[in-house]
């Protein structure tokens, strides 16, 4: 049987999810929990490596098991192994071949900006704080030019594998920028992205916001292919994988 | 001079906010940071004490200080010096004989629920979970029973001061409950509280939304003036002191 689980996890006290040589992953975590409940460890396959501090509100995984709990049972019996800071949201079966990475359809991030000159006693470990105002205005319309099939070389971090196997063309379907108060949240959605994008896209956004970049250069930074034209890598801990979309057959029973 | 300050804090690590013989306080840790700010030590005026794990979105206090700083550059410079868990939100000058508790009109209190049957790694300090669902139809029609001008001592806990003297009327003139998804927010307004008043409130609606209670028997509670009739004391990690009214002339200069 294929399990397909939605985990929400503070990423703050992991060095990202998948397993690292050093540092403690929530993919071990999570396995860990896993073997206390099934008595078997499975490889599991993650929706997306997430780096060290990132967070996740709707990360999808799968592995294979012979388990005897039906799947509606395994949310709250996991949840009872695991750490705190990660819980399993829901759990189903899918068809047999299906992969978490390769079978999501486009991938959410969201990145969160307190935008005040006093951080929140609350809030510390999942925003990221610019004091200055941001104009969202400028931001929603920078965003657009985000949108579509574009090199994203621009938004990539050194390093990347993708990078160095020239397969740096996503396509954005979708990127905004609201405001709440004092809360700038962005959201974006794509088939892929490139080591660091979404991080470098907010610093980007950022920078239009705060009038040191035109809302209409972002057209030129993504033709131009160079990372030293976006704005700065912002940190982990703003970031959210927000949810993954799959193409999946109505759920089968909950027995 | 005298001085207003709003304050956020999340009261997980202490003892509340007033001074106490045991254990850290929200007052003594403020008193740490003036002292370092102004090198003097003045009483504060809290405009509530706050029980232990209780937070704050606007607690307001005051002192009397000769300070060379400006009202507006207090919050800053303060904050600089206080633990992360408390921030200094904004600073006004306020007439001599001002007193934060004394001066206040209402006090808005917030409590949070969580009705999930999963917890979430994010909020964990700072909701209450109930996993059964709640009927907030229910819980408003019942909170609406407890606006007005009534003896409280139903929701009362023992021990309290108020009502060893026989003082245990108040008047709540807000009692709301919104639900936004899985998350259950309660808020009221009244003059003055009692001993665990909110979180015997917020019990009580809750006992409401499970089921357990009609939502016309709330006149019944109050009147009976019986603990024991009303619902169970929430915990105070859900409790926020939400604001404080003050009737204060229009704000003194900036410098």
């Amino acid at each position: 049987m294929n399990y397909l689980l939605t985990l929400a996890y503070d990423g703050t006290e992991y060095c990202g999810f998948q397993v690292q040589p050093n540092g403690r992953s929530v993919a071990a975590a999570f396995q860990d929990g896993l073997e206390a409940v099934l008595g078997a460890r499975p490889d599991i396959k993650g929706c997306s490596r997430t780096d060290a501090g990132v967070h996740a509100l709707g990360f999808a995984l799968n592995f294979h098991a012979d388990c005897k709990i039906p799947p509606f049972k395994l949310p709250l019996a996991l949840n009872s192994r695991l750490p705190r800071d990660i819980r399993v949201l829901s759990a189903r079966l899918v068809p047999e071949d299906f992969h978490a990475r390769y079978a999501a359809h486009t991938k959410t991030y969201l990145y969160r900006i307190l935008n005040s000159a006093i951080d929140s006693p609350f809030d510390a470990r999942y925003y990221h704080r610019i004091p200055g105002r941001l104009d969202t205005d400028r931001m929603a319309k920078a965003a657009a030019g985000f949108v579509g099939r574009h090199d994203f070389l621009a938004l990539c971090a050194s390093g990347s594998s993708a990078a160095a196997h020239g397969d740096t063309v996503r396509t954005i379907t979708d990127c905004t920028v609201t405001r709440k108060g004092d809360r700038v949240e962005i959201l974006v959605t794509a088939d892929g992205y490139l080591y660091n994008m979404v991080r470098i896209l907010a610093g980007t956004l950022c920078e239009v916001g705060a009038g040191r970049m035109d809302p209409g250069a972002i057209g030129g930074i993504l033709a131009s292919r160079d990372r030293g034209r976006a704005g700065p890598t912002l940190p982990a801990k703003g970031l959210f994988l927000h949810h993954v979309s799959y193409d999946l057959p109505e759920e089968e029973t909950r027995g």
